[in-house]
């Protein structure tokens, strides 16, 4: 859906970042590492778009990237971040180098959405306005060729969905209404990076752009959007090792596993509600790939392993003659490190479908996610491929 | 290097599968599980080639293949299934019903080339005369359209590289020559295959058609070859999962593992000559797909357990901001089981290649090798998809 | 609490092992084995009495054991053992050298107190009469010196106190009246132990014996009982480790676990009631020996594995300076094989104790169980020593 | 072997610990956490002497503790520990804390006896004795009530056996020549300890004051002396489990093992000359508690793990009536920081041994090594309670 755009040559403009959650721990580690790696203290390790052929495909620079944000906490981002270096996650060194870029993009950071924010009166409607009215102030003072919205809040419960989130219009009419909240907070941001013409990623399993009609709306109002749900650890790893039993005919009986985490997200999921958008967006694609749907999946909130995630699978697999193998594989990372580069990956990667007019669910950046838009493939080396004609082929719809 | 050969049409017919070391762990199993497949007792779980788009590539059926082979050992093939059913490998079941089918590919072994095998007096070349004079007598008797050799036989220590291994012309002198013993037995093998005009597989790490001289030899000779040492297990799962760091730009700074097996195979390798072979293949791959050279590994003969082969590995990788994380994986499986369905693909693909008129090393076949001739590729994602385009275009050449 | 009982030598008579569940699993593999050993056709592997000081403690002997037992299922104990040589547990040998001890042990299998067994119009009194009538008949036909029961049942739901639970008079008032049922089935049984005089054991986690009401009705009518819940596998580790921990000073921050099992008890315990009985007697231990209420625990059904627990856990110490170690463990085995052994000791040490004239809880047969009566020692070894302790004191008492 | 000694009520003095390889990884680790205990910067947590019955039994405090000692190298304590803040085993805190503490443990260090240190023409008594007075000359500075030496020097091959190294006279005749280096380095350091009438206790492997003519001089001049090889991690482990396998009569079939560390110990390790005292030391305790002898082991250098040691086990175990488990253990710690808090519960420990007048191998301290001194023993409970009876005693002894 690549249009001719006027936007042509752009990508490589100076960019913005626009996290919701900017105080959480994902995006504070992502705009310490984006700073840190822009003065040439860390290597850019673990961001997917600083190999080839995305180095070639004239993405914004690491240089080129400004951040800001909503959040409804008042722990500011370098608070945050030395909590991080407390824990053991992040260098003090890097911490030290990172400082005033933390204390800038912070200054940027306005109230969110607060579903649970008091009376108030204002339709929802009204609040998506002052969000979108905050990106735009952003992108204008930085004088942004574009703003990349990341959905990095906490995780929502799943949403009982209503008849007015798969009718456009409908929706835009309920929004009016004060009396209603017909949208979760997640949908409020991912409505406003629509009004703010800003396109948009959702790292989370929330809602967010994924209601049919605020989906419908992004389309129409020429916004690329990706999701949803990062892939960064065990999921990733599963899509990695269905695909190849697959390919060797051995038939996967039951892949059972459990998930220890601390940190903000642990005790988010700590919560039953919560932790059902996770577990079912974690299992979807495994049972995709393997057939099997003898799943059982947990997540634990463990708070002395703070932002340490670890994730043990067990696979139990058949073979020739019925015989049967077993894999067990033990994860353990800092969660936020391998979230945050794939965040800054996918900005980089968001601008250039900016730049490149395309609109709604890119299926090619299914590659970033446990439940991707717009595709049914969660094979992760096909996603890989896939994603790397994109970028080819978008960076010559760019720059031709 | 596809031939507009008069081999067409044939792949599907008749084809004679022999196997060098017919008596031993995996040769056993893949003749019992290929009666039990064709019988109709047991689906074909583990076949790469029981899956699209294998399955509409003419390939000769279970029912089309006929066993035979080498072995030095008097124990015979139903003895060795039947101690495999006392292990708990094989189901008592499954044994009853190959039982018969196990007989009759006992009696079509011939004695292998001993190289211990006392004084003789006879020169190589007349051992391999005799061993490509078995081959082509079982051929014959059962008006084989071909047969395809495959090396099971037990792992030799390295070789000491001669100036003749290099050199087809030399080789071939030295042959002759009662009081040399130029060639290891592997080797000796490959060169038999070579004079019945068989295809063949090399299946373990030792020497066998990888001499160059033989490989030359087999080329001009119109023989499709593929190896080397078949990567089941261990080595299969670490070329899943290290394209996958690479994709994710996570660096690997380290890749331990170990190996407890029991079984032939496990005596075999508690020798500290024979196991540098297999060890050498093991890391050569994975050093390649990661960077790193940093890959302490070990095989210990644990013989209690038996034909079960235990894997452990520690990851340790370098992600973003030089953070750490760590991915250990155990492997536990009964080893023949995975390696015998293998055997047969490469029979099955083999014998396509030999009607396409292929010859030399095949380098689509790398699929099945820790360390493949005639390529570089050990992702195995990469070499699933090189392997299922291969097949389209050789049977496309076989059947237009 | 031993009397100068006039049981003296006679510990080592005939003895009479009564199974509730005798259907099950494990009673099936205890029965199976308890004839395999008999025999001599397998060495008492897994059983804690076949080595010293129990050997010379007058113990019966394993060919002076009879076995008998109630169940609600009519699929026999020669058909549940054939079950588990198919899954692979039990060697096709043993099942044979076994078969007609199966036979005449099933033959010995009565009708249960099925609590969902329809109208009835019967007392809880009448059933608990019938069921010891079965038991007294039983010894008397055998001419056995005692019986044990051993309850093997599917573990049953949390029961709801009643104030009949810890009212001796006041329970066995309510258990004549037809209209009531004051106890869960597992109690019926205990309660109809006590009525035949026979020692008994709770090798689940249900209720029981474990009603304060029933174990001081056990203590006056001088039946010796021991519970609960066999400790057989992850938290017999998790009791061997934690103490380990603790005399090094190390501190135990968190200990989290995951159970995969399959088989009958595995679909038991997909019932999220039925798991709560088992979830509960498996933590309590471990926050005692730890001082951590951190221990997030599940149990999966996972059909494929058979009778096979896969037990992971992951164990999270802070050390010296605060700094951090983990322990994870992964323990696969044929439950049922784990259990079997346990119960012949059992069986035989509460012979010992009715023999020496003890009556009510045993403390040191707390070596056997998750969630010991009569003791706080959760310490395997040193629940080890005391047992030792125990069995000499004990034996000295019958055969001064 | 207590005498009434007119030591009494002197094991609370002031007491100086004399490092061998002061400036090691351990050496610097204990001085530092020391200080941090000694200033309430950080809780005693893995010293076993900081529990009852320990803490009553009149040891000498945290406080009373003085640290010196021998190195060969010329980086200093304060620089090797700020090395173990930047791999992240130590809290920037801590160091901070410490720091001072840390210079004046390094003035207090002298050069140690170098085996590779030139010509010298010096005789190993001569270098002995100024190593001793190097020690006198510590003690009398500070005033101490006694001097404990640890050895925490570099792993050593292991020694070829001489007939003097069996025969203190010879030895002693043997050490005045200039031209023989009879002893190993860990041996002139222990003979200097005897020299210096200070207790001794050998950490390493290395052969120390193992030799039978120096055990028997410590015994003679009244030194308490204990070893061998510090038993902080996975061996720990092992002498755990294994007795408690053999407690319920489970027969361990294999026990394989893998470790994997980097920093100074695993460079040292990498010469597979040193690397050979350290299996001997580790596998031995194993065999004597399971009865097997496969029990394969590797220790593997990986620099990027720095300090941390991953230890992976595999145990393979027979049950019931055949069957198999298999038990996997994965340890990963900060090796110093396991080994740090032992070393000064052996120097409050060895105080007061040599206050109550012990002398020779103390079997009771077999508690804290891989190859204890005088004892059979590797049962890690028995060994436990072993060691509080012997404090207890010791202390009745000292405090009457
Ligand atoms: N590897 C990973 O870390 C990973 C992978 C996949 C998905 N995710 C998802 O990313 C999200 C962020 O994870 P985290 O670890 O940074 O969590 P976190 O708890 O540290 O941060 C979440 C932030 O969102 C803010 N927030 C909550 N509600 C908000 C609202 N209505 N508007 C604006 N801000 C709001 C919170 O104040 C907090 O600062 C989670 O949803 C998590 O599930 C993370
Ligand atoms: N997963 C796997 O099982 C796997 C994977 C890769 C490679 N391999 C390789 O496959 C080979 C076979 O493994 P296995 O477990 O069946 O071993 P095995 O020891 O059971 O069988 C080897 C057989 O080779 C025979 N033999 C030895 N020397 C011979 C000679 N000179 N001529 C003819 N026969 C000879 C032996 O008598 C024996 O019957 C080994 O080299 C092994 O390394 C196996
Ligand atoms: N390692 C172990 O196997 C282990 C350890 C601890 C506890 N346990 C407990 O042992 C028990 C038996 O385990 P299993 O694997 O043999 O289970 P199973 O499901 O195979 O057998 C249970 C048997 O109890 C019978 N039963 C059910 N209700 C009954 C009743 N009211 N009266 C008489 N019989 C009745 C069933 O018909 C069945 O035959 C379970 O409670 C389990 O939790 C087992
Ligand atoms: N958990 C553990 O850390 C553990 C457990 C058991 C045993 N150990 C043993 O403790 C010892 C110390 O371990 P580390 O990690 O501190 O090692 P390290 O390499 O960091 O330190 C060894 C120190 O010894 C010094 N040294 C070498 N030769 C010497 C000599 N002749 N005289 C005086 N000093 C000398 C070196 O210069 C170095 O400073 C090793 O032998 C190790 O095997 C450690
Ligand atoms: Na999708
Ligand atoms: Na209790």
């Amino acid at each position: 859906m690549m249009q001719n755009a006027s936007a042509r040559h752009r990508a490589a403009e100076r960019t913005g970042i626009w996290f919701v959650g900017a105080r959480g721990s994902v995006a504070s580690t992502a705009t310490l590492g984006l700073a840190a790696i822009a003065e040439g203290q860390a290597p850019p390790t673990g961001c997917v778009t600083a190999q080839e052929p995305f180095t070639s495909a004239g993405l914004p620079e690491f240089t080129d990237l400004v951040v800001g944000g909503h959040d409804i906490s008042s722990v500011t981002m370098t608070k945050r971040a030395e909590c991080l270096v407390e824990t053991g996650m992040v260098p003090p060194r890097l911490f030290a180098a990172a400082h005033d870029a933390l204390e800038r993009a912070d200054a940027e950071v306005r109230p969110g959405y607060d579903p649970h924010g008091g009376p108030g009166g204002e339709s929802q409607q009204a609040s998506a306005e002052r969000l979108a009215a905050d990106i735009t102030s952003f992108r204008d003072r930085h004088a942004l060729a574009r703003v990349v919205v990341v959905d990095l809040s906490s995780t929502e419960p799943p949403v009982d969905l209503a008849p007015e989130h798969d009718d456009p219009a409908a929706l835009l009419t309920a929004l009016t209404d004060p009396a209603r909240a017909v949208l979760p907070a997640s949908s409020v941001s991912a409505y406003a990076a629509i009004l703010a013409g800003a396109a948009y990623a959702a790292f989370t399993p929330s809602a967010g752009m994924g209601l049919p009609a605020l989906a419908q709306l992004a389309r129409e109002r020429g916004i690329p959007v990706a999701g949803q749900d990062g892939k960064t650890g065990q999921t990733w790893l599963r899509t990695v090792m269905a695909p190849a039993f697959a390919a060797r005919n051995l038939k996967v009986l039951s892949w059972a596993g459990t998930n220890l985490l601390g940190g903000g997200d642990g005790a988010t999921l700590a919560d039953p509600e919560a932790v059902r958008s996770k577990l079912s967006s974690k299992t979807r694609g495994l049972t995709a790939l393997t057939g099997s749907d003898i799943t059982p999946l947990h997540i634990d909130n463990v708070p002395d392993l703070g932002d340490i995630k670890v994730a043990w699978d067990h696979v139990h697999v058949e073979g020739f003659l019925g015989s049967r193998l077993t894999l067990q594989t033990t994860w353990s990372a800092h969660d936020s490190m391998l979230a945050a580069p794939l965040v800054l990956d996918l900005a980089r990667l968001l601008a250039l479908a900016h730049a490149a007019g395309i609109s709604g669910p890119v299926p090619e950046l299914g590659f970033f996610f446990k439940d991707p838009w717009g595709s049914d493939v969660h094979d992760a080396a096909e996603q890989s491929r896939a994603l790397e004609g994109w970028v080819r082929s978008a960076a010559a719809q760019v720059q031709p």
